[in-house]
């Protein structure tokens, strides 16, 4: 199985290991060390040997940072994390709401007479170095670069991964990686800049066509890259990786050592493009003043999706659906109180599993049930496993690797008899999907100009969600992809071929959560009679096909133009996912996709 | 009457000015010179003697710039004076679509090889000068302080006025100014700063709880203030305008002389706040590394009007709606084709004066019928008055300033028997300003978090409007008054108190246009059972009561909630309207009221 239910950390854990490290403070001089979640390379998935912060302090969400000074250790967590770190963490830790309260504002309150706050400079951006020190100005604080002090106290740290990687076919990709090359050192060119450094391992998998397994989830191999603006790429990867692939790579790659990437960096001439909220401080050290903020040249053409890959994610789509739709017919036939948490997500494993297409999950299934579906992040263990009780809502989010296709879908299921109150409730978070499904836009907006339509439903009634709407996702790479969101902070305009989740939810602590997530593709819009000729429009594609759970809807609360969306939705999801379901499920979905 | 029909420019009077200006050029020694249509104090409204854009280009709009150059000269407008600019400018002007081409890049295109391009640092804002110096790095081209080589050519330019100041009562004030005096300088010292310089007059006036008359619409005088941390204000406005007034500004404020202005900025000490985007260039220059960027420290108290000026707005509206209706009753009772635009808005100013408390309208009002609706700015003049034919939508948007508060009120009118098409329309701009009327929103967003829900039934149909949903007003002050804008562009949070037009439109070219306008205040959101307990949301309250014109609406097309929320409206337009009007209007509003 892709997915384990196994404790990976304990509270208990954390107290020694910061002693440890509080000794390796005093024998630095420090008055503190920053220890990120990130990697070098700030995905959100780490390698066994980069989960620093959760051998540290035991808190195992995808996302914060600890700040261990002498005689305190913050936890920053973000809204999604509040609960989880509780029960996560010794007393000895102190969660900090994060960005409510920020690095430089906690640090300038427990330091009040300033310090030395140590970083390991591989481990933090360029942007977030610079911003925090740019708050902490005048403060008597400071951020020194260090060696890593977890890495020395930690004497079985895991070795880096070393998975092999293999060729991503031109037939899903789409487009060749020479012409990929071709085309981004151009834009280089053209903006006058002799080199992008690209550290984020999707990019580096996106433009030459290959993907790895160094990490769960994402198929990507860690690496660095440097593509220079006459055409030339130098990869910076462990040749063992990358056996049998030089023919694929072609004479414009060069292969080194990563040891060999920061004398590299160093050695480049002229303008460099990066992108400070990615690249590692010790990236833009070496740079120095040839930095320039570009971006990363790969982020926006990977996230234009290409015919290949929309067709390729579709099929993905469909062939998912059929898993789920099994999943989902066996889930129904259960008696409430016979299963608990675990057999389900093992099942949907399994039926995902069912056509070998599945290469990974593509993030650890989320199946929370009860009160456990409002931990927005919840991920089920032997300890917290629950059984699904008559009158829960079960929130079912979960999502597969194929070659052709990533693929990330929630339904929220009814178990036995629901109460009115959660299927008020449902029904909102329904319109608010319905609302976005059916939207179309101007040309140029971005997500934060659009996301409040999934909400109004729920705002209406008093109510709201604290996570975005939707975030992008790769082809066969990241589910969580930039640099589109469908989000208040995204500025990014949507452009045709990006897919994007559309995920509104809610969350009753302690009571039940919600969520409906489809997958979707921005398309030019056809044009309206009657409407402006002029008006160049946007709007979405669906590729998820799933039954939404009809007995959580209360029907009087739909509009005549939301019913009809949903019952052409569910008349789609019959004749394009039908044919692919054995005849007991054929039945069920029959049922399932009924109009309502 | 307040609005005058006249056309004030001429294409025909610009190129002469246009050529005596060159010959200052030459003299000068430049390859341009910039003519803004803002005055020092950056506001819509200027005086005659500030018209210098009018006067040598005929634009009239309430915004743009002219860029002179020696052999080409550039109109920028901005989307909503496309059309007009066309018919206002000779051909030795060239119309820049702005802000899609930017200054700093037209000139580039312009000036090749480099050139001095001159400005009056009065009449441009620090933020302004140095955004478009920085947009001109490396091209050769610099912007140089130089007179006003406009004010040195107009022979007869007027001189700038002088109207009497007045006390502005606590009753409708809330507050008096003495207290907002101390709680801005204590601001003011609690950030560090020394004092903070004020050019906007309607802040001035704000402040020290007076008003004038110095331009039109506008009841502001104009002036500078420095507000000092000690808590003390020096008032830059001749003394004759302030006549009688010395008790009322009581002992805290020191009168000076506008020419001793620039002096007293120079010798002020330490850290001095300004507002970088409207704060004069040649402030900044007096300030130099002093200036502090910390805004206007009026703009957003007055922005959050107290429960006086809000009881005194809603009191505004109420009369202004009875004068409304006795129009929208007259005009109802007029066949097509006898009436032209001009009569339409005489008739308005004569209803708006029976009472006697109108001060002044809140703005030239724009009464467009049929194509001329289609143009979102149209000021009627002698030339371009049309005839109300059957089959038109006239759109009256117009306002009035009274000593309790300012109104801006915007309502679409079938003349006689409209398509449908239009009708379509008209309803789906309703549908938006209803969607905003009933939105509820969580504490914390901003305009642009929000604005799209006035613009989805419209882009549903494949339509859009292109201007803000919603502009800040001002209480017997600017009826555009910032910071807080319902528009894609403001990020300022929406706080109680906060007063701003709900508007949303339709415009078609050359056939008709469609505009309807509410002013609503923002308040905190009643808690719902089942909402959020924690959650603080905002709402709005309606302060606009007259009817929206029940001929144009095709109900199949409202939704019950939006039936509900119309008929409501109109439940309370009557009873709260009806006392205030004459029998024969009374039958009309019954009519003009009854459910949909």
């Amino acid at each position: 199985m892709f997915q384990s239910f196994e404790v990976t950390a304990r509270p208990e854990q954390g107290p020694p290991r910061l002693a440890a490290l509080r000794d390796e403070l005093a024998r630095e001089g420090l008055q503190g060390f920053l220890i990120p979640r990130a990697d070098a390379h700030q995905g959100e998935y780490v390698a066994p040997r980069d989960e620093r912060l959760a051998w540290l302090t035991g808190f195992t969400g995808s996302a914060g940072f600890c700040a261990a000074l002498t005689d305190v250790a913050g936890v920053f967590i973000d809204g999604r994390y509040r609960t989880q770190v509780k029960a996560q963490v010794a007393k000895e830790y102190t969660p900090v709401p994060w960005p409510d309260v920020s690095l430089s504002a906690w640090l300038k309150e427990q330091l009040p007479n300033g310090g030395k706050v140590g970083f390991d400079p591989w481990l933090h951006a360029a942007g977030q170095i610079s911003s925090a020190q740019k708050d902490l100005e005048g403060s008597g604080i400071e951020l020194v670069r260090c060696n890593n002090l977890v890495d020395r106290i930690w004497a079985d740290q895991p070795v880096p991964p070393k998975s092999p990687v293999r060729v991503h076919p031109l037939e899903f990709a789409g487009e060749s990686a020479e012409n990929k090359i071709k085309r981004l050192a151009n834009e280089l060119q053209d903006a006058d800049r002799m080199a992008a450094v690209i550290t984020l391992p999707d990019s580096i998998m996106w433009l030459l066509n290959i993907r790895g397994s160094d990490i769960g989830y994402n198929p990507v191999a860690h690496g660095f890259a440097i593509l220079h603006s006459n055409g030339r790429v130098d990869l910076f990867m462990a040749a063992a990786k990358l056996t049998g692939l030089a023919d694929h790579l072609g004479p414009q790659v060069t292969q080194h050592e990563p040891e060999a990437f920061l004398a590299s960096v160093e050695a480049l001439k002229g303008k460099v493009q990066v992108d400070p909220s990615t690249v590692p401080q010790i990236v833009a050290d070496a740079l120095g003043d040839r930095m320039v903020d570009g971006g990363d040249p790969c982020a926006l053409p990977k996230a234009r999706k290409n015919p290949a890959e929309i067709a390729g994610t579709a099929e993905a789509h469909l062939r998912d659906a059929a898993a789920v739709a099994e999943l989902l017919c066996w889930l129904d036939a259960q008696e409430p109180g016979s299963l608990t948490e675990t057999q389900v997500v093992s099942r949907l494993e399994e039926c995902r599993c069912r056509d070998n297409a599945l290469q990974d999950i593509s993030f650890d299934t989320i199946a929370g049930t009860g009160p456990n579906g409002a931990i927005m992040h919840y991920r089920v263990t032997e300890e917290t496993d629950s059984r699904l009780e008559n009158g829960h809502l079960l929130v079912l989010d979960s999502g597969g690797q194929y070659l052709d296709g990533t693929t990330d879908i929630t339904r929220t299921i009814a178990i036995g008899e629901v109460g009115d109150e959660e299927k008020a409730c449902f029904t909102r978070v329904l319109k608010g999907m319905i609302a976005m499904s059916m939207l179309r836009w101007p040309v140029g907006l971005a997500g934060r100009d659009i996301e409040c339509v999934a909400r109004l439903p729920l705002w209406l009634a008093g109510q709201d969600f604290n996570h975005g709407v939707g975030h992008g996702v790769g082809t066969y790479l990241s589910v969580h992809e930039g640099p589109q969101r469908l989000s208040r902070v995204s500025h990014v305009p949507l452009e045709p071929g990006m897919i994007l989740s559309n995920e509104p939810g809610y969350y009753r602590e302690g009571a039940f959560g919600i969520r409906l997530e489809n997958l979707v593709v921005v398309e030019k819009a056809p044009t309206l009679a009657g409407g402006d000729g002029e008006r160049a429009m946007l709007n979405w594609r669906t590729l998820t096909y799933v039954p939404v759970d009809r007995r959580l809807i209360v029907v009087d609360m739909l509009t005549r133009e939301e019913r009809t969306w949903l019952n052409a939705y569910h008349r789609d999801v019959a004749e394009k996912v039908r044919p692919r379901l054995g005849e007991a499920v054929q039945l069920w979905l029959d049922a399932a996709t009924a109009p309502v």
